[in-house]
């Protein structure tokens, strides 16, 4: 609503008139209200009296208030996104792919979609939605933590279980296993991934030595994703579909273990950051438009909200995350904070769903990617 | 998981070794873990190359961490609860419906749900979703604080509308147009209510001067449910199912005003909370069963809890609401603080899930009474 | 800082070019920026080489920035509130005490102090940072819950125990121990209170029925605080300093419980919150001026802010709870909420902090009350 | 408390009947309690008629309750890394510095102390009490994020300000102010960043290929702190007291603005975080002891805490940050999560204070680090 747009049109001579009840406190509860704008958007929720149809639901969402009406704002905005990335370039500027522009070789589209998430996500069973992204190539660029990455590559070699949050620790460390929230990683899918992970950093320095290869993060990503070579993986489709994924702590995790074991057997592995953030802004720099899906805080939120600072803003975002600004962490930063830093454009609409992304980002993914998917067999309703 | 059920099955002949690397660091890594109880379950989430399946994909939450296993394991508590309600008695003396066991007269079954939210989530189009409970008689018992009373009454008479959290209150205020979160409520509604309820206190003051009534907030809502006459509120089927709802403090809100002011005009309404106590005590001390489903904080979810240790503990128990522990507050206290009062029994498999309500309430009713209504016109999934 | 004062002064031919970079990117991030205000405050924190001056470091809080700053404003907010207290009436009629304009009885002063608090906050240790306010008559009117006010009574019968949020509310409850976050409750305690509140019951039941006293909330919480004759307790000193408690869900907790058993045994209490809204009320309608401390949230902090509408809203506000405004409930909104209902005026600087009201609560009230209160020794700091 | 030390004396013969009554109610609400252990400690806050003694009023947070607690607890824990970090080494080994186990040639004592912040305590007034600690050599290894790094150097070229969280981004960004919560940062600013650090990129790449100079984000840190030469910074005081500083990262912020942009006028810039993880798990690895005091989540969080892991866990941890673990976030993990890890030590008494660092952080330094620290001058409270 636009404040702007209520016409004050007060009407003095209020006739509720009470007797004897003071008149300051009648005067203040009963003043006259302005005419609501003729688009004024009322309140309503889903009927269950209509059968139960999800998707009727889940529109009505938007209409429903707090965060629901964020949700459903959400949907909007990404399907903002999927309709701008269908639409034909608008310059021919846009559609130059040449190396210097391009570092990463990836088709552009009119809409460079930039995914982020944190760890935990991969995780948890919102793995498999993203993988779904990834495979159907739905986005452009993705960033995400080391623990984003080995997570899972390892749930490809032994899997996560459901455990509880209130497992004690002392004697999870007992039994070697390890807690995230309420999901258990037994310590052998390390000693698995360790396995895997040894002959390809043999392989990688051995590379770097004889052919000269530069590593970086996200080339690292693309080679782990190859290797995997598993169709449940994230990382093996953001390698078949040319997909960069940026990570430049790629050393604070598992993997970082790893190489830093390595190191002992065969030292000189370099992984360097400078390259990678060229590539990264690459991506935003030379996009013709851009947004942003950012599920969690942290590095990743930071990382891709920069790179957008690149092309002076993101021309759509979504954030869902449980943080809160009061204590002026990134993590808890408003959309309007990242306006203020020409992180996402002026003219912008964009939207923060708080909430644990596991809750809700399946169910916009089913608003949204999923249902512009033809490919996607849409199970639609139809009354009993 | 058990954690007994982890049996400890270590092998320390670890065959991954790395020549020259800190071995306090390749050990502490490298720890070998005791095998999963065989029952573990993988965590594993929705596939959108299944189809776009709303109930699949719910159900997968159970399966997906954090959150959405919250959201799963709430589906089946409240499940459980309307199991155990569609059973038969099991034994004479729950069945006895006695003026003294059952002073609000509902007809008893065998589990008694009571239901509580927060004033705000009438204000949200929740409300469609509570009132469809109510109209369909599937709860047994309302707590609610004024505003949650109130507000429902008020939408029969004008709207509320969406708005955005971050309007200024000093221009709204200019307005008449009050906030709440990023819904609008035009002061003239408060007019309006004022308008229909004085004649009604009229009412209520002269039956407790003539024929003596006793009014008690219980007993004032009935009467309010009965006067809205209008099948959109909660209230009106509330009192038309005979179901009770408690608010003891059901003078801080708008009703309070409009008790104040028309005090002026006809002073001597009397409202007693003892009589409600005992009303409200006798819901859960002669039931059979007790399930509770609390949204939101405050004195709601205390007042169903408290009722329910005056039966040693309520037997399932779901809370959803966004507060956290840490700052020793009741709306914060998990559960499993219920218990150590009585409030929950030991025994129950008692399910918070950290969210707004307006994002997972309705998706959970419709797992839940919505599909096992077989009235509600059930919208079957088919592949496209 | 305001807005308008920032004059733009954009400088164009930025010098610093830098060869080769892609110009759309060089531009967004090296905007140029208008010149700050003259009175623009400059962040700043405490160094302690200046040695360990809590006072100074305190006062540091305010140039800080996130919640230190709220900290810094809400000294400021709550000193405003004893300045203009201390000040003489600025009318007559502000002046006038009749009985009709202060039902309570209570010795006006220029600036009527609301505090309230929840329960857990007498269960914690802040229980004797109240009691100090209380005691030398410093706040006005009260607004808790039946906990906060039980809680008190209970303390004096019988301590309340440091505990842990993760011990097992089963064990617990087999124990008979109650857990508030992480404190500790025997159960004896409230058998204890059973013992103490019976006979004050039945002396009451008695007094209505003789003389046909009028019980409310607010009465029987002065009651008791008379009958409880222990200088530790708030509401002995409540009762004492004739500052009026209301509480009009007290039923909702021990007291309740306690109402509710002795029913069986002598029943007819009656407790009436139409009186009590009246007496709460013209609290606010008839002060000169009014101040809000409200920690926590829930009905008080409604019920305080309610009252303080009917006076077209308070001059003076300090909120401090955990919640956020994100879920649309009146615990987490910000002032300005309250600012759009008429409930804290215009003009108002309102100040929330986003704190366990035990981390700072007592060092506010250092800043504030004690420090301005000549009876209260002073320990000032001198260098080592 | 030891819920085992609990010992379980039960008194069935109950005194208190109540005719009438339920007795299900009244059985459950009157449950007889097991006697605490004599060694519980009783809720007592600080009274302010014994004075304003600061000192004493955060000595009884230890008995307040909620977060008060854990402040006490965390003054505790810290104070333990400080005494151990005082006593000679246990062993020969550990006190062995050859370089292998020493990379960053940093004096070893008994207990290293890792310090990790996020960059918005930079940003705020928290800079100086951790500016404090490094220019005391109070700490060993730090951890932080790029802006952590950047906005320390920026405030020696110019002022951050205090504004307002609600400021409207498109205006700030009209004005080319950046918004950090409730902090500006005018973009110019980041210009002068710009001019400084352009000449030191140049010179690094000279270094680095005409000396072989091996660039990691420690040495590159190491090396602003060095240009920066201003007694205000924490990275001048980290490199005059050879304190590592590692940030993985780096190039998520304005100094991988930079880099990029000279990337374009002056490239080969190689920034390796491989030599860096080895070096950062060196401070762990051969540490006697450790220490982890963690400001705010994400990848600082992780990093130190990872680190830890490779010496089977910390000896003491504080973390101090707002979030709650209710979503799976690392960020929000309580520290038993990390003793599931093996980041802490089994043996361990870690302390989470859930609080924004702004209120509490300077506090606790001035409860451990300078109230232990003889330099510093401190003011000893006195009577009035």
């Amino acid at each position: 609503m636009h404040l702007a747009e209520v016409t004050s049109q007060r009407d003095n001579n209020r006739s509720c008139t009470m007797a004897g009840a003071p008149s300051k406190a009648t005067e203040a509860v009963l003043v006259k209200s302005a005419e609501m704008p003729r688009d004024s958007v009322k309140v309503k929720g889903y009927d269950f009296n209509d059968g139960i149809d999800y998707h009727a639901l889940l529109e009505s969402y938007k209409t429903s208030g707090f965060q629901a009406t964020n949700f459903g704002l959400a949907v909007e905005e990404i399907n903002k996104m999927l309709q701008k990335k269908s639409e034909p370039f608008e310059d021919e500027e846009s559609a130059d792919t040449s190396v210097e522009l391009n570092p990463c070789h990836r088709q552009k589209t009119n809409c460079t979609i930039f995914l982020g998430f944190t760890s935990n996500l991969i995780s948890a069973g919102v793995r498999e939605t993203l993988k779904y992204l990834v495979q159907h190539n739905m986005v452009d660029c993705i960033v995400t933590t080391a623990g984003g990455v080995e997570e899972d590559l390892i749930k490809c070699l032994a899997p996560t279980y459901l455990g509880d949050f209130s497992l004690s620790g002392r004697k999870l460390r007992d039994q070697g296993i390890n807690r995230i929230g309420n999901l258990l990683v037994p310590n052998d899918n390390y000693c698995k991934f360790e396995d895997w992970i040894f002959p390809i950093l043999d392989q990688m320095v051995l590379e770097q030595k004889t052919q000269g290869e530069h590593w970086t993060p996200s080339k690292m990503i693309a080679r782990l994703g190859k290797e995997i070579d598993n169709p449940d993986s994230v990382y093996y489709w953001a390698y078949k579909n040319n997909i960069p994924v940026f990570s430049p702590a790629l050393t604070d995790g598992s993997i970082g273990d790893m190489i830093y074991f390595h190191s002992y057997k065969n030292p000189g592995l370099v992984l360097d950051i400078v390259e990678d953030i060229r590539r990264m802004n690459s991506q935003a720099v030379y996009a013709a438009h851009t947004g942003m899906i950012i599920l969690g805080g942290g590095l990743m939120k930071h990382h891709i909200c920069n790179a957008n600072l690149m092309r002076n803003g993101a021309d759509y975002a979504v954030y869902i995350n449980t943080a809160n600004e009061f204590d002026g962490s990134d993590s808890g930063a408003r959309p309007d904070e990242a306006i203020s830093w020409g992180k996402i454009k002026k003219t912008a609409s964009p939207v923060k769903v708080y909430a644990d992304a596991t809750l809700v980002f399946p169910l916009i993914v089913a608003e949204t990617f999923a249902r512009n998917f033809r490919q996607t067999p849409v199970k639609e309703n139809s009354i009993d």
